[in-house]
């Protein structure tokens, strides 16, 4: 049994853990990850961590999962939101320098891809295509268990797809991006818009759904629409064999996946009816699955 | 030097070639395609244009592009449109009994694709999005040197792709579809109803375009920003190296294409700005790249 370590870095916290090549969990451990003290304070602080697994050194790979876009070529975050100095520093080359292992790198929704493909709800599936549906949007391409990242990590940046004709800029997003049509905030805001002001977060809205309030029914209704026009328009790329779709907002999937399945198989040719969409499966796809980015290249 | 067959099947003819691991074509015959006469009759022939090859049996593998979308593991097409009786019968199974030698499919779009990533204007690129802008649109992804066809065929479909609201419902694409606002048959079709009925083709479009006609200007804006909208959408998907752009109405590349590339930077992340965007330097794209397949998949 081989075991590869993997390291899912956010903005406030990183854990470190030592993953079996079927994704077992053997060891975990977690600590501040200090993002606004700098690349080599948050990575020293990895690599100790690091060095506290047993056996570690055993291991066959270290894989990191970051939140942003990632040129995983050459090792480094393009787009740092939330990690300071963070871009174009060369994070694997200075992980692998400091602990002699190979070090892959892509960012956090592509990780979790990678984990639900490769021992998730889409294991032993050649094309799956993930889905993150949460406060935002977020996609990865996992194509014969290797994810496809991009020329500069922005592939899965599936958030910025345009769903609709629309002028109104609301972000950094296009106008009519997939993101601010059906995520989790853009149900929220949307519901404060059309049906009530107070509205805090779009659980509230499928609560309102159930009690059968006609506004948030259509406002439902538009967003299973707009999620499946996104849904549609990456099928017309790489015609998956699944898309495995998990976050926040499929908590009420019981409410609102029929009505995205049903507007999908109206986007689609009718060769392409039929797919499988599917929950995700793991707890710590992001860990688990930037344990994997090693074994994905052949370690 | 290893040696490839391409088969180049279509409707009306079919051609049959002996190409270079490197993309010379050494020899090729062409032929009706008898496409309406069945499998047998279709296939029977090109068996006996492939064995008039010289040295045919040194070849490596058999490549054939077929229109239409392929389910390339079982070897079938999905949907045939202008190939009689051919849906789901099994073309590679029946070529390989008769030759003892390893077939691959792929449709013609996806085939044109592989060839262009392979010794065209992708050479050397790890992700390779290629698209025809002709009559129809078609797209094909290769990645790391290999076609990704997808679950039944139909990755590539970008014709289909959502690019506007509308309801018009034109043919049996859905509404609002890539190639019903952005491909020849469109331009001309809409120049139709827009500027004068008796508008021919695209061509004559892109001639009023010239002479500065308001209407055509603004019709060729509009399929300008249509066609980034597709693109756009694949590169959220995908994030290319390069887009490689063929097909006819490329011939009036220099009159719309950096519309395309303005619009493009205005419908994606500023990170995914200065994509190659390039045109197609194949002659002969489609009896390449068939030849390539089995090349791509290791022979």
């Amino acid at each position: 049994m081989k075991y590869y370590i993997g390291v899912d870095l956010g903005g406030t916290s990183v854990r470190v853990a030592k993953v079996s090549q079927t994704g077992e969990v053997v060891y975990v451990s977690k600590s501040d990850s200090f993002a606004d003290k700098g690349p080599k304070i948050v990575l020293n602080n990895i690599i100790e961590m690091i060095k506290q697994i047993p056996e570690y050194a055993q291991c066959s790979g270290i894989g990191v999962g970051i939140p942003g876009p990632v040129d995983t070529v050459k090792g480094h975050i393009t787009l740092a939101t939330n990690l300071v100095d963070f871009e174009f520093f060369p994070v694997a080359e200075y992980l692998e320098n400091a602990l002699d292992m190979k070090v892959f790198m892509d960012n956090d929704a592509n990780v979790a891809g990678l984990a639900e493909a490769l021992v998730g709800a889409g294991k032993g599936k050649a094309i799956v295509y993930y889905i993150t549906h949460s406060t935002g949007i977020g996609g990865a391409l996992v194509a014969n268990g290797r994810v496809i990242s991009g020329r500069t990590g922005y592939a899965g940046e599936i958030a910025n797809i345009k769903v609709t004709d629309t002028d109104e800029k609301i972000n950094h997003l296009i106008t009519g991006a997939a993101e601010n049509e059906a995520s989790g905030t853009a149900i929220a805001d949307r519901a404060r818009k059309d049906i009530d002001p107070n509205i805090v977060n779009a659980k509230e809205v499928f609560d309102l759904f159930t009690e059968g309030n006609e506004l948030a029914i259509d406002l439902i209704d538009d967003v299973a629409y707009k999620f499946a026009v996104m849904m549609a328009s990456i099928a017309h790329v790489v015609d998956p064999h699944v898309f495995v779709i998990g976050g926040g907002v499929t908590k009420s999937a019981d409410l609102y996946f029929d009505k995205v399945k049903r507007n999908y198989e109206t986007l689609v040719h009718p060769g392409m009816h039929g797919v499988e969409v599917v929950l995700s499966e793991l707890d710590e796809p992001g860990i688990v699955g930037a344990a994997m980015l090693p074994m994905s290249y052949g370690l």
